[in-house]
């Protein structure tokens, strides 16, 4: 009998039956994610918040897992060994391209995460030894399912939906590790809800108020964690570095550049072996070399993200285009050049989403409702936009009164 | 009114009441322990052991701002408010001098984290201006106290001795983040059996029981978390990558080397600034270089942290000195330096200790004995070693039949 | 330094530091609170849920000390002794009225409980001659408050309102006792939402998610606990059991029965001393006693209470007048006489009430608004209901296909 | 596919799977146990202790349900259905037997609780029949193995040993209900721990400090809860005011009292089918009756215990025979019958217990060893005894200076 255990604060244990995905986990590309955090800049804000990708994804393949115990149960599926390996490894790995500081680091590199998850399970050779080990088709099926491509339906909805082992676990992981409470929902009896037929997943009528509840954790969990203001502060901080650095090489000025760095920076060819050296220690040694750059706005953002002086947010509401370019001229005359210290950011909380990937639930006689036509609740998630401002805190901390009057006080009681 | 609340996983909520000890919070000195994990290398056993230095201080203020709001129910101690933020900061400032990677950097070092704790209190001049706010003998009474010299004894007895706010926040907080129970005692009863009677601590002989828990749940973490043989063996190899590194820099081999790291392993003088650029990114990074060296040694060992493929435990017990020499020479054979590749290793649980630093119960008629009369239990905890033998897992996967037979089966589990 | 500390599953300690409250607790009708259970017949759908109103008034009385503790620290409110022990006595003795399985009893009674509670609080000599130790208007203002005559607004609205010290302990009990996750909310951070201005409570706007999520969570808890369709057959089952009791007294049948529940039935005059003695171990004995009746449907109605064969629901939607005739034909064919055996029920979800008790909320501006403008979230909590239809189980095994299709499958989970 | 679930405070989710068990659930003798608490008086110590026997049963069962998919996969015990039947049927029913407020009742009828479980199990007719559905031999298997006949070793160890499904529920569940933490333990990694070879159960060594700590919690739970002075006294107080009722029918003393509880107080025989109309709620109404009885004793007694004005204890340890005697002077001089008002106690804190009936170690070489042989910590669990005299509160409030001096202040906490 394999059986490896490892012991997780979200799950309890994490059970491995099968020696494909154990050799799957001790892969470099899969423990270069121990050196990537799950939630970004997020710690800035709540200091709990230091969970790694690695843990997250080992979270969403147990998660699948007990998906698999009850769908098996519930309704023979998956009825091939073949394709319960599919779904675990797709749990397991779908995280692999993540860089740095993610969803900041993509707009900077201009390619999303998601790319370099296919590429390197296509590319990446300790990887493609182990997954070849099964057939020679494994890998490229994989990519297909993150692709959703349509032709594993069931386990393209289990990985990536708005029901899936992804959010599941990262919603209770993220609520335990900042110590909010918003991201709970009933686990055990939302797994419990779902079924299989002809390929497709469904929920189970009787269970609307378990997908309800999970719904707004979501919801909740952007409002108060994911959008806080001070972490989008902390993002747009390490953009603007990124962003003076790359300005810099674009300039011909010399800095001090980490190796795995440097391609990202010029805009040259990435290759695989040299964005898995990617990870936040390369990109915090980097602002640790750039705060004593002799470049003084790239030795002051990085410091001020290293001694977390960070930038404070103000809502954009009512700020009309003249204050726009008021505020910038301020900045000018503290010393602040606007290009990097005055910074519109505009943040989506999603909603519920219909078209084409709607929750469908299934009630006892085998009819089937959108849960948007079931739930006034759920009809009420539309998507949102929250605009801000951000500037030095110092700038708020002058007398420009009408300024300060927009601030939210909750940004100050964290910052 | 002044009130900073921070989200916390352990105490649920965090509260600063009193602007001097957020202002030192926001001092880049503290900011810094973000950088440091609390468990150095327990990561690499429990996915989940990230949390930081950083979390912890700010844990320990917490406990130690809860003691004194029962204390000062209790028994009206602390009577005036500088005793309180004495007491305040000397625990959120406890931990300052840590290194990255902790115990093994201070054995490369030579040097005590609590040596540089007490110089960046007196030296680092950001810090020293928020503590010079108070007076000008503030910092130097925060280091009396963190030197145990007897001027302050109430205060470091609660910092620092068997029944400490330093050891009730990382008991809880490591195992949350670990997701193991070993280390759960009830906090709330615990800190209500404290007293405090000229001066000095005692503990209440009604809560003999609650005492009893806590300390065994200490022995429980240090024999399944902290001296996790797959984190001692962690341990190990980074110790062995340092001294490598030091050897060749000691040898004249060019490397490459962070700047900040450079003093420290060539034996130059370190300065507290350039100390306070050490954290655990700078380390990571230059494993990062190293994996990539010219010397296979340093190379092999770094890749082999980076993509944990750690060192396997032996136990000792019965190693004769001729097996010890045995297994070097196998090493050899298998083109292994046995200087870097088969290390021994003490590991110490330690005991409750009596002499000098006792728990002093208290009973309703005001007789004290040390805890160890009253308890058969506390009496069995007494110091233990673990006698180990680090090796790479290639020679026990080798048909070396006796050598195997002596491998814990817990280890294989993890690595 | 007075102080008796209770431990408790929810709030961990429940801390008395006033001998007043202490004495309050130790009446003999706080005590007999100890005999019923929180959530009337829950127990038969949830079998955790067997906490008393004796727990809950101690967590009442705990949520409103550290209310207080808050809004001291925040306000200065209140500013003397006087009103915080009328605050913590209102919180403590608010549900001293409570008859067994309360609401079914009150029904039958025909009088609120809390009309008990104010009869109880003037006219129990034990409990009046603790009150008065404070002063002779003492137990006549805590009426005053629990009858929200507007003398005491803040302290009305903290102890019943849409956020009082009420619902965040019955919630985040409820939540624990029967095992769901659904009622838990943020409590420390609700509690720090609170402020008190001119002798008003309100929340503050930058905790509108935290009073959403508070607001959400009822709504889960009722449609989830609180109506749960087994739940609502068991209080169906119990009011028929002493309807038909209160039918046979009329006719002048003669059936054992305990004597405190006598005047109950017989429409009598109820004195306090007398209301005092009925808990539900004598409710549950009149069962027992019932049970072997010679009244065929008292008996099986009581039998079928003790060994759980309880009421199958059947949604009444768009059961017509006919059909509803149908099914008490149906029944009497069956030999169950409809009177008892087919019963209509509508249960209420509450939704948020705005008009006179709307939560307000007070920006850093001063600024108010009702809850209701600004969460769209919380403008989709209107009251619905739920029209249900209740019949023996055998009737729906019958193969009355028609019926059973209108089944709830949840129920059947459960049953 | 059958499948129940009961959400649960302990365990999340009790899956039944085999309508068997679910059938058993349903009998009247198993719902019962909702009207018999877990901890007996204990609810008058931890107002939260108020789960039933009903719930840790389903609660043993789902343990039991737990261990026997480990064991499956771990060494394919046990091979057929019949015997896994079994097993989950002697978790569900292995306290069929217990009366109210159990081990004081116990003493009164002069007949251990199992003597009644096997009773119930050949007897009681609707269980019979759930029963007889396997085969005819099923009931007296049951009955066997919970006389550990030795005819299913595994099965016996499972259910009554030093670590069986028993105390592995009733441990985690006392836990929550009464919100300490003592008695938690690693329940999913115990459960790994276990393993089955020729039909005897074994520990994993390498578990070793999993067990440890279980058996360190069972020793916390007995000192802190199971054997804490009030819920002695309370139990005292119980068994007092059954011997004055006993005392009054033998000497022919007219007193109200339920039927079912007749004969046990009489002392005639005693059926199944009265046995099991036995419960708390018949017990608690015999107190109302009986506190408004015109002997004075029982009705102090009984008021005693409703208003809970419970006894005080005093510890026994140097108190000799002549002052055992001055206590009764004492009480008799204030108007109480010392045989009712002073009683002694000797409570039994268990220890690890090695005779034919330890745990045995099983190490990766297949080699053997106790428990005991092989923990320090395990060998200090020895067992002790807790000498007590219990008196009326008022005793030790008058002026006996020497008396109130021995009063454990933990005491006073509570009462």
């Amino acid at each position: 009998m394999f059986e490896k255990v490892l012991k997780d604060p979200v799950h309890d244990e994490i059970l491995f039956d099968d020696p494909l995905l154990w050799a799957l986990v001790n892969t470099p590309a899969v423990q270069r994610l121990r050196r990537i955090r799950q939630l970004g800049t997020s710690y800035m804000t709540y200091h709990g918040a230091e969970h790694t990708r690695f843990a997250h994804s080992l979270g969403a393949y147990e998660t699948m897992r007990r998906v698999l115990v009850h769908l098996e149960r519930e309704c023979g599926w998956p009825s091939d060994p073949r394709t319960r390996r599919l779904a675990l490894a797709a749990a397991l790995l779908h995280d692999l391209g993540h860089g740095p500081f993610s969803h900041t680091f993509e707009s900077i590199l201009g390619v999303h995460h998601e790319r370099w998850t296919h590429r390197i399970m296509l590319e990446d050779d300790a990887l493609r030894q182990v997954l070849d080990t099964v057939d020679s088709d494994f890998a490229k099926d994989l990519v297909s399912i993150l692709q959703k491509d349509g032709r594993f339906l069931a386990i393209e909805a289990l990985v990536s939906s708005q029901l899936d082992v992804d959010r599941m676990d990262y919603m209770l992981r993220d609520a335990l590790s900042t110590g909010v409470s918003y991201g709970r929902f009933e686990l055990a009896r939302l797994i419990r809800s779902l079924t299989v037929q002809d390929e497709r997943v469904y929920v189970k009528r009787q269970s609307l108020h378990t997908v309800e509840q999970y719904l707004l954790a979501r919801y909740f969990m952007y409002v108060q964690v994911y959008l806080h203001p001070v972490t989008v502060g902390s993002d747009v901080l390490v953009e603007n570095i990124l962003r003076r650095a790359k300005h810099l090489l674009a300039d011909g000025v010399a800095i001090e550049i980490p190796e795995a760095l440097l391609p990202v920076l010029t805009g040259s060819e990435v290759s695989v072996a040299s964005y898995l050296r990617l990870d936040e220690s390369v990109l915090l040694y980097a602002f640790h070399q750039w705060s004593t750059s002799s470049d003084q706005i790239l030795s002051d953002l990085a410091d001020r993200f290293l001694t977390r002086r960070l930038f404070a947010p103000i809502v954009r509401d009512g700020a009309s285009v003249s204050e726009w370019a008021a505020l910038r001229t301020m900045a000018k005359a503290m010393g602040f050049s606007p290009d990097y210290y005055v910074t519109e950011r505009v943040s989506t909380i999603p909603g519920y989403e219909v078209l084409g990937q709607g929750l469908t639930l299934l009630n006892d006689f085998g009819e089937c409702s959108d849960l948007s036509q079931v739930s006034k609740l759920i009809r009420t998630l539309v998507p949102s936009q929250e605009h801000r401002l951000f500037l030095p805190k110092e700038m708020l901390e002058s007398d420009n009164e009408p300024l300060s009057n927009r601030v939210h006080s909750i940004v100050f009681s964290r910052l």
